[in-house]
């Protein structure tokens, strides 16, 4: 009976987030059994009290998982059982207190018919990994589109982020935007899309120690810009060659291998524009293949496009055809919102190179994004640093407001 | 996503019952949080503690829906909500002290990868019933196989249940069995069947009284005994003719009507025979008509012949065609495990002519059965009064001495 | 196990919808079982006439549920056994050929990975509607806000929809808007609202007896407006009065009775805005009382707010202390995007008016809206006639176009 | 939301099969659509046809499953996507034909009401294993308690599987007994068990080369025996010492090793006697020790000790603590039914040193036995040969009698 749903789960499983769900499915008991007080106050202090113990008790999970992990044997804890796709906690996640903060504000135990929703753990688990990671913050990396600014649009002058992201560089920390936009290595492009941040810089007369801590990482990983006070004073971005940087064992690729690869995603894309006639042009760029549509696309589609693509390369990589190299060559198919690419190198990649450069462990970086389903390219960063999965640029905003109070 | 899975459901539900599975779900938080300590006793007694406190919201969420009842709003409770398919409550149950009881012999609390199962909640449930009527139980009426004895098998003497039964009737409270077994008013037969509790009265010495306090009723409610004393101290039965008690208002039919639904179901019956390929004989009696297989058959063309027949006669009176009678005729289709049955009227109009009898309101009978599942004739007593599900005769005599306690 | 799933199911059934969900399972077994072809073109044709097949089932199970409610007895049907919340179809839903119509555009065969979703199965059944209302049209009743104009917006000049809204007049058929902003009698309010399409009537020269059948229903039922040809041919809206139109039967109830039930849902509200500590201003209307809070909720709080009152509103209707009317006083709780209201009277007492004075059956009369979940304002109209649920104004002009063809 | 039920799923699914589940819900949607005709007979032909399909797409799946697996990626099939724990299939099944097969006999597409359930799937999974490899057969081993005898009973005298076995023998087959009861290298024990079968061997004069093609393996995979005519004509058990085969791949673990992890499982059974309060002895024997109570356990009960000392001896093995050996030490524990083991070695090993010595590869080989869950000892089979599930020795006598047809 049951694996009708298991299969429909697996079909959807891009769509979900296990540990969220799972974190819901607990918090559904308490819920269910006290969400319907006669006294209003005395009902939300206990509620909230019921709520709090359960994320004590997945703080103790994840603090056993964790401890596994460390002996070899993570598919061994108990959290591996309940939740088995579940990866690395690279800090301790203090969810009590999260949970505390959270609720303080959006009163998630005062509801009494709508228990806590996907969105609710997902903005409890963002705090409580700033609150654990806080105090060695090295490295903040970001996504750009939805986490910084609207999708397709410009980082804006004069907009709340700028202040907090200057708060950052100035402390120290080094902040980078990891992106899928991929303009080569031409920097003007970049500073457009950019230039309300860099004209707030300017503002604010960032020494030039400190704007040299603001990175851009362009095509996921492969173009990388440093910030430099150029003549004017004017804050630009400056092209850093791959020879400045020790992304060799990294990007270890030849372009041959590279060509292969779009290849065949280039194959699928184009079998996906003639099975749905869709009216799409297929663009193809050195390290890059994207579908771009003419008109607007449903989710549906755009979803058929990332997960082709990606289930084509993997089996291309995964058959004795493939040409072989030093390591498997990463990619990352994504459902971009309007249109769909396969990008050559990912995000994980993007902060593994930056964590190398920086110094920065996993334990000290933390990347802040909007697309951690599984077509999404910010998913892959959970292997490499802790993470916040925002939903806009509203909520980069709250938990870096959030950060700077615990620092 | 999930629908396929509730259609799944309820294409099933005739296997399942919901509150059982509404608290099972409960108790499954506390056991995925808690269930694997490192201290071993501590930890027990720590999630007995939870399981207590969820039993004991349980029992307020019942409280609660009874006061809902009282009000005739019965469906605007919370357990309403939660459980839409839940009946009434003749009792409250005092199910943290129930849970604590049976938790100390079967130290569920103690399992750490096998959380709280169906069966261990349904003999909570059925402790809970019987701390519940103890002090004011008058009438008990207990299904007769699988539950006094092995299928299709006779009372045996000196089975552990005489004890008990007799200990019942000499403290003035009624035992009737209601079975579906129906010979008419062949008082023999019924009394071949119950050959060791009748010769155990006997050996008891058993006054008139008391044994005038033990009742047959077969053919669910058709044909009524009464206990006798005859000669040679021989303790037989006795029917009991229809005009002796008032059943007008409960069985208020007429032959003719009886048999326009009994040709119904011989129909469906004689269509599953042909569409299964089935060897089987159709018997047809006064008031039930059955399917009786040459071989074995499953579970699963036992089930599929009751809910053939079940549906046929439903619809049959739902539509216009029907010959509408003051009361629509009850009846029983089920699957009795090695056959099938429709039986003319059903044990819950069984119970209520014995509880006319016998002035025995809802909250003083308590009737035992192991056939509570949509397909089985134990289910429609639940309307008529408290009820405990056993699933074979040793837990009717775990539950009778457990009562014996309580008295 | 299943009944964590199925509490989880039962508090978010205001978030799905059954009929839906029910047939995105069944589309899965095909899906699933054929949807990865080594040969895309025969693949993408197979696959179709796999779906098809499946929408013909169902469009069967539907005229079999038709046929049993005619005879009085739908919950005996096999879509009521398999969908148990099924309501009434007031036409024939031709589901196959509106599958095959929407495939063709969006090639949902086509897809390998991402199964047939709720917004496609939205759509199919949209377009089924709309095919098999067509011939006998007689009366389209819009909702307003995200149906014919974004949240809080006017109907702007020259938008596609009002060549098609003028359409629908000219062919004789009756055309209103149905919404639940009440501004009482103030038809400048209204027509300020819809100025865009009041001018675009003037530019298409409406004839007055074609404008005549273009009508405003505000407040849910409350407020009903006739459009005139005014001085300097301007278009403009009519107040009717109460006397005009026979709505005695549909809206009996005093403003005492209506004043105790606002007071009961004003008190939930204000105890909603307590217990979660917003920042808001109740508004009291005549026929309304509302939560504006001074900034954006979340939904998972307007729905805890609509929810609460709508519980307490059944709550006291219920309960014996309640005030009783003939008719027990229909009410609307919703959550209105960025507020939550609870109107007196409903859509469906809205379009019943409506099709009581233009003499529309069910089978004849049309509402289009997008709130159609069980917090949202259009869902009672199911009750009274057709539907089509959409999700944008691009939507609803998608559907009228493919209306018009079918002329 | 579905998160709860997945936690649930993961914590029973040791009492799920996932490719039966799978497939029965594959069925679910024709029952759903068509299962409840006018015209009888055309509708059993006609559902019929549609399960016959959908056997057919699964037959498919696993032959292109079966495919990937040659090419090394197994995980990128269609069904390990759809059923990630699947595992592999050592001979193509002809699933088509097994349904017909056994739909003409049970008549399963001819039930309104009761779908296809997990036994009927079962049976037809046996049947296509059956009909897959009856021609290239060549070694059939049985598990001994419920698939040849029941329950710690002995093989009967004059049973019906004597001369199904025989005739295997004659044909040339070896057939193997592979049972956890485990009595060192005492003939004398297995000879008692076993004594009707070797009584059959007698009276049917099986030739001396016949009768050495039987063998018994004990304790899982530590006792070899092959059958001898003994003087005066009696067949019995020989013990083949260690050196007689080579099991040295298969069996090389120290004393002192097996000692070790049999320390930590009675340390853990020990445990559970203590934790849960039963009274049972712990009874160590060479290479196993056993829980074995004095009155019957709970099957939760003996689940939660199977389940504690299974998941022990991992982290044991897990951890650096564990002193390594060559190979990791396979073991076995299981729940018994009315005790539970753990076993060193497992029946994985136990048909693989079967397979060495007789030359038999998996897909010659079947293993029939009732304890494919994941608490039961002839799971670790599948890894090795073909299997047949059968749930009493009734079923495994029709196997062999529908296998007899097949040669």
């Amino acid at each position: 009976m049951t694996s009708q749903y298991r299969v429909n789960y697996h079909l959807r499983a891009h769509k979900r987030d296990s540990l969220i769900e799972f974190i819901k499915g607990m918090l559904l008991t308490p819920f269910v059994l006290h969400s319907q007080p006669t006294n209003a106050q005395t009902h939300v202090t206990e509620n909230a009290q019921r709520f709090s113990e359960i994320f004590s008790s997945i703080e103790h999970l994840i603090q056993e998982h964790r401890s596994f992990t460390r002996q070899g044997i993570p598919t061994y804890s108990r959290l591996a059982k309940l939740v088995p796709s579940i990866g690395t906690f690279f800090t301790p996640l203090p969810l009590q207190q999260a949970f505390e903060r959270v609720n303080a504000q959006d009163k998630i135990s005062a509801r009494k018919h709508v228990p806590p929703s996907f969105n609710d753990v997902r903005r409890i688990l963002n705090m409580a990994q700033a609150m654990a990671i806080a105090p060695q913050l090295k490295l903040v990396t970001f996504d750009g589109d939805m986490t910084l600014y609207a999708d397709g649009q410009n980082f804006e002058e004069d907009h709340g982020l700028t202040a907090l992201l200057i708060s950052l560089l100035r402390r120290g920390i080094n902040v980078a935007i990891v992106t899928a936009a991929g303009y080569g290595d031409d920097a003007k492009r970049y500073e457009h899309r950019l230039s309300g941040l860099l004209a707030g810089f300017g503002k604010a007369r960032l020494e030039a120690e400190e704007a040299a801590r603001f990175f851009v990482l362009g095509g996921e990983c492969n173009f990388l810009f440093r910030t430099v006070i150029q003549q004017g004073n004017r804050y630009g971005l400056e092209y850093v060659s791959d020879a400045e940087y020790s992304a060799s064992g990294l990007r270890s690729w030849t372009d041959s291998q590279v060509q292969q690869l779009l290849d065949v995603a280039e194959t699928e894309l184009r079998d996906c524009v003639e099975r749905m006639a869709i009216s799409a042009e297929i663009l193809r760029k050195p390290r890059a293949v994207g579908l771009v549509p003419q008109a607007q696309l449903t989710r549906e589609q755009l979803d058929e496009c990332a997960l082709s693509s990606q289930l084509a390369l993997l089996k291309y990589q995964g058959s004795p055809k493939s040409q072989p190299c030093d390591v498997p060559i990463p990619f990352c198919a994504f459902n971009g919102g309007n249109d769909c690419w396969v990008d050559i190198g990912n995000k994980l990649i993007g902060v593994r190179i930056l964590q190398d450069m920086l110094d920065s462990p996993p334990e000290a970086t933390l990347h802040v994004g909007d697309q951690f389903l599984s077509t999404g390219n910010d998913l892959s960063t959970r292997t490499a640093c802790c993470t916040c999965w925002i939903i806009n640029p509203e909520e980069t905003e709250r938990i870096l407001t959030e950060l700077e109070k615990m620092f």
